[in-house]
């Protein structure tokens, strides 16, 4: 026995990051052939695209295939970008140090946040093929282009560089590239196709990056091309303080001992969002410290009760302190508009609903749900939908069953809103797909890879609600398309037929052919509304006209509303019935007298939107009788829309009763698992999103 | 635009290996209150196992859990062993800094591998609790123990340390402890009960760890307790050397520069296994490179080649050169009979069979899959099976559907095994558990919580062909269950019955009862085996007796087989027919002439087992008539056993056929997922693996 103990202390070593990512490669996505020249390609693209939105650049990225070795399954990758570049003295640091970068400390939203990735990418072909990856990249101040082979000293955990050197960047065109980084990778990798594919990551990103512009040229040289649908760059994204609910003590103590701040108040107020004054003054009050206290003499049990004071444990007057939401334009999400544009882009479909969740807060950290589904179209009705998932605008190709948005398409039950499901659980049947994607300034994947995102009971509960609402609206449109289906069939029995039988009995018994209109209405019995929402190539606007047909015996009065992208910056042209703005999208007509047997029309014109972008108007109501063709209007509807109008006037910043955000601090803590019992019922009342982007494409 | 690039990287800095993983702590298995704590456990108890079976002493490990503050869910964890100790001056390392270990670079089975494991568990204490861990180990030949509470500077990757100092350990019964380590940590985690706890975990651990003894004591003071099961430790493991078909360029070119060996000849025959000396020549020649080279000289194209020759890409003599497959010494399996213990000791059940594959070998790693299943008892029989996932000993409690191991089961349809499994597809359902353990020199995981294995095609097939060997037998026992029950009441009707009716006759006729044994034998016209094992008390052996009837017209000869386990250490006592050793665990005997109507009877004891080590024997007959109640030998069946005798017999070294190796290499560089159409298909003959450990418990 003696002995033993140091003899087994006595092999014990230190291991560098860069050898542990070596031999657990996977981890970063590196485990098969095919898989890893994806992972190459979506490293280079993701800091391309960062890159290209930091320096607010309308990004340009052409991606390059090459097979150099088919028998050993040598591919070389080319990623060039129109980025700010890189100065010459950082390249070696971001492609040949690994967990080196800028965005790790950052709280708002970013495609990388680790600095394993593209080191990763080096460090694979280093490993497969022994071969460096060349780096060429031009900043705009300077006359050249600098370039240099990068390796891994996987020991050290530091790059090693070889023919470094500065040249002229020329373009295809022969003119001189003004700023950009290009990216030369030689790997041993497959290039295949199909629905694990480069082709298809890249589809997936020009689905949720709408700016980008993106050039693929595949071995066999073919070009794939996906243009830029807008020319609008994604909101800028500040980097925010943490919030106090997301802090964790080791964290509060490591803060608190690196603080140069002058005492307690301001280390309160410089530190994090979300802390006013008043609530600075509180959260001292209730950790029973004295604001004017020195860093220094803040320890131990007063950090407990600071933390205490932040998580609501320790009240201020009976209640816990107050704090401000964390501001949301840490987030960049894609909106509801662009989401339908890059769906119809690159799916063929016959409706297409989008949903852009308001921003919420998990631990602290800001984040935003978006889903869409599309239906009908071309895809095949007895296989399960496809799932579309996006994190960070980043496409999500692997790992599908073990990511917590799969499982939140698959907790809802399908069956209600007209999709196939065997047993109400699991991924849906139909001729549909699913987008979701989450908005988050600390997306929590399962690993390194980034495929998969982690158990977490807000970010379910959230995306649960989107799929629900998402739902309702694809029930709402197969049910109206039902509804009209049968009313149209009706109408055109009577106005066919009746008139056939009057006319032969009339011949019949020689007597004149009766007039019939007011038995039609009579019939009918209904309201009947009609719209169409058209583009008009000459005018370059988007026309709509809502017709209302009176199929009843008596006069009518409604009040017609029509849901319009107020928000996507449209204007209302030509709308000669007038009218008013009901809420933020929504515009009302008061219709008062509407005769038996007459019919009345609303047109007006959408300035301000390009082809495709509002394909169909959903038309409301407010009356006695039901209009066919129309939704009854839903007053929580308006309150919903009118409170989302607040949030977002106010900018994100919106003070929550303290009741809210303690019941969410305790979500945090108490949930371990997202349990299916505290997610809303299939079957809960609309929660107020709206769908306004609904529509036949 | 002038200055963005500069501004971008101005914000880059280097991230700690510790502050990276504080923040995705959820990688390691830290994402909710509930898996925190188990996560917890599992590295104590792991690293407690890895000790004691390095330092070959039988485990006994005791584990408290304490809630501190139900309200802030503060949960202290003690764990105790008895292993070897950490010297004072490796603790600090051991606990306090991540990716330190000594497992890291050894290619041997182990349970930890990373050096991340117990170090986590401090960082997570010290995050969510500000605690530091208290760490006391005592080793055999000091006086006292060294005990310390240790942190983590997460920026530097160093231990803090504090209030170090010496002392007695005493036991709870006064008595001093020899040698252990005792951990005490506190973090905000939640106890809690079912499926994914600490009671489940340790019950899973101790099936496959059936030699180590574990003591649990819960919150609320119940003490759980898993008994040893076996005196014998798992097989030494020793490290071996990398084998030529798992290197990859970088690591070779590593090799080469870091080599201290005289030449290229040295260099292969002292740095990796399955090289011989005809290997190395023949390496040599088909890189050509002269073997005395000095390694300085050997670069570029020259290591180029050399990997070619390594993986066959260049030949000798216009074929791959031949290299042994790597060492099986450095697995450990559990081996079936003490899977079957582990099993029967902690799941009721009717039917257990297990199976050990023989080791097979993935990119120059070893691996060996071992499978498990119960059938029957008191499981509930319309829901899916029970898995239970295995690696290196380490139950697997997360991710299970993300899991190569749950991908395996559910690649087989088990409809035709006797179990339920809608569409063929999936987890099956039906009274059972399924269980399946790998143990490699490299587990590939999904992330480094080590909850679920990537995917591998080798290890996939061998789990699959694991599973269609264990399906076959399931199938048979549940047929030769119905078939002996058939034959049961048949036999029952016609004893009972013809009896009855003669009598009955002869009364009302008035004549004598006829003599019925003959008609009773032509009626029956089969020959039936029975058959009993039993544990006798008194002897302490285990008590077979076969008895086959002859119940045709005819006189019948047969060879009579029956398995035993011979590889198990048992002895074949008091066996007085005779007969003689077919195979390794294959008695035979042979009956030459077995009269109509007659019965013979084979007893024989097995010494040197305990009881339930051996509860069912499987017969076997060679013959041309059906024996109801036995197998009919499979001539394949032996020949496999001959040759897994041979390999055990080389103690794993066996000279492979070039081209299966080279074919193997292939799979390992084409295959990309593991392809449906690469498995053998379900229905595939039996490939001879051996359920000698299959019965009724």
């Amino acid at each position: 026995m003696s002995g033993i103990a140091q003899k087994l202390a006595s092999n014990q070593k230190q291991v560098a990051i860069s050898e542990f990512f070596e031999k657990n490669k996977h981890f970063l996505g590196f485990d098969s052939l095919a898989r890893s020249l994806i992972t190459a390609v979506k490293e280079a693209v993701d800091n391309a695209l960062d890159a290209c939105e930091e320096a607010r650049i309308l990004p340009t990225i052409k991606i390059q295939i090459t097979k150099l070795d088919t028998k050993k399954d040598i591919v070389r990758m080319v990623v060039e970008d129109n980025g700010p570049g890189i100065p010459q003295k950082s390249i070696e640091k971001v492609f040949g140090q690994l967990l080196f970068g800028s965005r790790f400390h950052a709280i708002r939203q970013s495609r990388g946040q680790q600095g394993i990735g593209i080191t990763g990418v080096v460090m694979y072909c280093q490993l497969t093929t022994g071969r460096t990856t060349h780096v060429r990249s031009k900043i705009a101040n300077e006359p050249t282009a600098a370039f240099v082979d990068i390796g891994l000293d996987t020991r050290k955990n530091k790059a090693t560089k070889a023919n470094a050197g500065r040249e002229i960047w020329y373009n295809e065109d022969g003119t001189g590239k003004e700023h950009g980084t290009e990216v030369t990778a030689e790997m041993k990798a497959k290039y295949q196709k199909g629905r694990q594919s480069v082709w298809q990551y890249l589809r997936m990103t020009s689905i949720v990056n709408p700016h980008a512009e993106i050039i693929f040229v595949d071995p066999e040289g073919e070009r794939h091309h996906w243009t830029r649908v807008t020319e609008r760059l994604p909101t800028k994204v500040e980097s925010i303080k943490p919030h106090p609910h997301g802090i964790e003590l080791g964290q509060l103590q490591r803060m608190i001992a690196e603080s140069k701040d002058l005492n307690l108040n301001h280390f309160l107020l410089n530190n994090f969002s979300g802390v006013t004054n008043r609530a600075r003054k509180e959260l001292c009050q209730a950790a029973e410290i004295e604001g004017t206290r020195k860093m220094k003499s803040v320890k131990g049990d007063d950090i407990r009760a600071l933390l205490e004071s932040f998580q609501g444990e320790r009240l201020f007057n009976g209640l816990p302190v107050k704090l401000l939401k964390p501001p949301t334009n840490c987030l960049s999400p894609i909106e509801e508009m662009l989401i339908k544009k890059g769906l119809s882009k690159t799916i063929d479909s016959r409706f297409v609903t989008t949903l852009t969740r308001v921003p919420s807060v998990t631990q602290g950290n800001p984040f935003q749900v978006e889903v869409g589904l599309i239906f009908g179209g071309g895809m095949a009705g007895d296989k399960p939908v496809e799932i579309l998932r996006f994190a960070n605008r980043v496409p999500l190709m692997y790992q599908q069953g073990g990511c917590l948005l799969t499982k939140a398409i698959e907790s809802v039950d399908w069956r209600q809103y007209g999709l196939d499901q065997p047993g109400g659980k699991g991924v849906p049947k139909g001729p549909a797909a699913i987008l979701v994607h989450l908005a988050s300034t600390n997306v929590q994947f399962t690993s390194e890879a980034k495929e998969a995102l982690a158990d977490n009971a807000e970010v379910m509960e959230e995306a649960r609600k989107a799929m629900l609402e998402m739902g309702r609206g694809l029930r709402k449109h197969l049910e109206k398309k039902k509804k009209m289906a049968k009313t149209k069939e009706k109408f055109e029995l009577i106005n066919d037929i009746l008139p056939a039988i009057a006319e032969k009995s009339a011949q019949i018994l020689e007597r004149p052919i009766p007039e019939l209109s007011g038995s039609i209405t009579r019939i009918m019995s209904a309201v009947i509304s009609e719209s169409t929402t058209e583009w008009n190539k000459e005018t370059k606007q988007t026309d709509v006209e809502i017709i209302l047909f009176n199929y009843t015996s008596r006069v009518r009065a409604y009040t017609i509303l029509a849901t319009w992208p107020e928000k996507a910056g449209a204007t209302m042209e030509k709308n000669e019935t007038g009218g008013r703005k009901e809420a933020l999208g929504v515009w009302a007509w008061k219709l008062e007298s509407l005769q038996p047997g007459e019919k009345t029309t609303i047109t007006y014109s959408l300035g301000g939107l390009e082809r495709g972008d509002w394909t169909e108007t959903e038309i409301l109501f407010r009356g006695s009788q039901d209009v066919i063709g129309a939704t009854k209007m839903d007053e929580k509807f308006l309150q919903e829309i009118r409170r989302q109008e607040q949030i977002l006037g106010e900018s994100g910043v919106v003070e929550p009763e303290a009741e809210t955000d303690q019941k969410q601090a305790e979500t945090v803590e108490k949930t371990d698992e997202p349990s299916e019992e505290k997610i809303e019922p299939a079957v809960a009342p609309p929660d107020g999103q709206r769908t306004l982007f609904g529509g036949d494409v």
